[in-house]
């Protein structure tokens, strides 16, 4: 058994050289890469992918697998070794559902939709994307097609980046979060709104990177096995566990993108840089869903990095960086103006009271589009009329309206927004507990102490990687399922002071 | 035809978009990798390496280039399809007579050599490496003998970098030099030496790389299909002919250091940015030789770069850039310190005229151990009799002396060395070529024109890429067998101006 175990190991080594290297291509375009070599490098990306795709399906792995069970069975659920080879099985099930072919004609599309939308946002041209969105539209129902036997047709997508979640489970939470959410934001926007001048003032690149390197590092993001650079859209990569980095963006008048950006991304990072070692190159070597990444991202983007006592800490260090645009605002000022709540168009930009309602926007189009309920050309309009109808704005064109998420023109259709709420529901159920089993850690933030909290999320979280499913990490290391409730507790607490609610 | 053809070129795609991904991540590894990527990613370039060769050996390229034979043989021999074929057959033959376990041995021998290199120079442990390097010579003579019929041992091995090249050949050019050489040295080291202080004064080093950046936007280098980074040890790099980069260091107290890589790197670049658009993803799309590729880097680094009419341009320029350094100081004391003449140590740091005599004692001591009349163990003290002979100087260590260079440590004895030279002597030969047919070129590079250089060396070497040997190419673009008469035309020429020869 011990050498089919190593054949497998050897075989999963493979694959994810093949799929660490595409990652290494697809930073460099992102970062360094010069205009000349775009297009070969994104041939060079599709050659990795597909070898990696060929490789993972290879019927090689399949025996294997089939050879293995037998040991796999007389192994406890949560050995490594069990779990290694649950997760690669249920990987390489999905995987070979889908044939090679279907997987090129897919990517292919992918590449000149995304193309198209590059061209059609500034343009404000939603008709030139809706032919694109259509046939992705198309080949998402063929995706899940590959899966039959589901509930619904989102549910085989909504799999691949949050396995285990359905339509029906997250519709529940999401009616359950929109109904606590609206009077919360009906409360806070009947009042005036934050002043937060004081961080659109001028703020040099060179000291805002510096300043943000400086907090990520004290959170635990360790730079020894991580880098920072800029980009376009930030994002966080892994080349293995010994490098995974991250990418920023900064806006010399605005001080809060590039910051918490950086804090976000190094939520992503520190996840991924927690993970057990000997998991490298296997199937366990990676966060275990889009929504628990998530949740690792916005524990230290918000629960942490706009609160009171983280700074308390790092107020008075910004100030000493930034005299002159800093030292006439008062703490509170500055604490109100990071926290300032106001229905918005971009998601992105989106406070953490109203984020979730863009999200919802999305989660319900996506599905009706699937249920062919709407029309991909009746989208902006129906887009249109929900943000009207949920956050009482109306975007003046499709750029900052269907427009602006790249996800549906570059990907698929289904699946590919729910991560980002469900990451929040479980940011605070996971913080909750943290404080439960360690209740210093709010007091430990004031002085700039965030191991506690770091070990807490790597012991509980972090080293298992995909090893256990989001709903197995959430029961695991909360104790109970996924639940709202921390989550409504944590906003009441926070802007219930901050407005008197 | 054209439909196996078709079929032969998209393998050798997907075996140059596996190369080209090794190449991103070796570069990334030198230049922004984290410590700790460094594990994973030796192994991920050993994969990706690995499938390349597999996959360039594969019986199925074999049997494409066998039916395109007829083919081929019906096409004239310069034309590109004929040339596709003869090289990619060269290579093919070449490759396929090295088993794959010997290239996995050999691969995985120089990275232990290549890291206890790095071990042992620091610590000036000779002891230490020879081991290593017993092994090296063993295994480079295995190598060689995969290609039975040779002339001399070390034949096979340059034809690795300087195909058609053989040690008797070599060795008559060298012979040849030497004799012409060792007088002009020995004139030009009777005098007193050069004043080089101007150039050792502090140089901040943005300015050095917005100085270094703008002459080789002059020469032209094109920074849309290319880019500079920071590297301990300069290199040039390709992902495709439209993404050519390279490397460069800077160290303060010397402006010349990082000048003088950049313009030297940016001669390989410009070489591989001009190959012909439609040769890529092929065998095609590359440099030739290493003594072709030295030529160009070595043409614009000396021929151009410590020219006169060069600095005429440039040199009110640097002051611009270095007022409070180079203000006080002459032309003619500029010119002179970059183009200092001294017996040194070692070989990178050497000037244009002594250089060549550090490539030979290595070219000879190698043929020697390879042969089997130098045993490594005496290789120490062989060199220092050769530097005490041919240069009248000893290192005061090993550090500085046998373990100085990389190229044994990390790769392979023999055929290693010949191409700096050769490249030298190559580089005069073309130049003088160039201005036969482009009279004015030394009146418009006094004018900080180099476009009719630039447009010339496209036009008769960059764009052919590797279709022609180096042989071909000296014939074809110079009318006539390499020869060390424009080489040595050319030191006589300048040396005797400078120092009244």
């Amino acid at each position: 058994m011990e050498k089919q175990l190593a054949k497998l190991t050897a075989r999963l080594m493979e694959v994810d050289d093949l799929n660490r290297a595409t990652a290494v291509l697809s930073w460099d375009q992102t970062t360094y890469m010069p205009p000349g070599g775009a297009a070969a490098r994104g041939r060079q990306m599709a050659t990795l992918s597909r070898l990696a795709h060929e490789k993972f399906t290879a019927a090689a792995i399949g025996k294997l697998l089939d050879a293995l069970r037998p040991y796999e069975e007389s192994l406890p659920y949560d050995s490594d070794e069990a779990s290694l080879l649950r997760v690669t099985r249920r990987e390489y099930e999905k995987l070979t559902k889908v044939p090679a072919a279907f997987v090129a004609k897919l990517n292919t599309h992918q590449a000149e939709s995304y193309q198209a939308w590059t061209e059609a946002r500034p343009a404000n041209d939603f008709a030139l994307v809706q032919p694109y969105l259509e046939k992705t539209l198309d080949l998402s129902r063929d995706l899940a097609n590959f899966f039959p036997g589901y509930e619904h047709i989102a549910d085989p997508l909504i799999d691949f980046s949050d396995y285990g979640m359905k339509v029906r489970t997250v519709r529940a939470l999401f009616a359950e979060l929109r109904s606590q959410l609206v009077p919360i934001v009906k409360a806070i926007t009947s009042q005036p709104v934050a002043d937060d001048a004081c961080l659109k003032q001028a703020y040099p690149e060179a000291q805002q990177l510096a300043f943000g390197q400086s907090v990520i590092e004290k959170l635990g993001y360790d730079f020894k096995r991580g880098r920072q650079d800029k980009t376009h859209h930030p994002f966080c990569t892994k080349f293995s566990l010994g490098d995974v980095r991250i990418t920023t963006r900064v806006q010399e008048r605005d001080l809060t993108d590039a910051l918490f950006s950086t804090i976000h991304e190094s939520g992503h990072a520190m996840y991924e840089q927690g993970i057990q070692r000997d998991f490298e190159g296997t199937p366990l070597a990676g966060g275990t869903s889009s929504g628990v990444h998530e949740s690792q991202s916005r524990c230290w983007e918000n629960l942490v990095g706009r609160s009171r006592g983280f700074w308390q800490f790092f107020y008075p260090q910004l100030q000493t960086m930034f005299p002159d645009q800093l030292n006439a605002v008062s703490f509170e000022t500055f604490y109100r103006a990071i926290n300032k709540v106001t229905p918005s168009l971009i998601r992105t930009d989106a406070d953490e009271v109203t984020y979730n309602l863009h999200v919802m926007i999305r989660f319900d189009l996506e599905t009706a589009l699937l249920e062919g309920t709407l029309a991909v050309r009746d989208l902006p309009e129906a887009w249109d009329a929900r943000y009207q109808s949920d956050l009482g704005v109306r975007a003046p064109d499709n750029r900052d309206g269907v427009l602006q998420d790249v996800h549906w023109y570059a990907g698929q259709i289904g699946g590919v927004f729910q991560g980002y709420t469900l990451g929040n529901i479980m940011s605070a159920q996971f913080y909750e507990a943290a404080l439960r089993a360690q209740p210093t850690i709010p007091y430990e933030i004031a002085q700039g102490k965030f191991d506690t909290l770091h070990g807490w999320l790597a012991e509980n979280i972090y080293q298992h990687g995909s090893k256990f499913t989001a709903n197995e990490v959430v029961e695991r290391a909360t104790g109970q399922p996924l639940t709202i409730a921390p989550y409504i507790r944590y906003l009441r607490t926070k802007y219930g002071e901050l407005y008197q609610l």
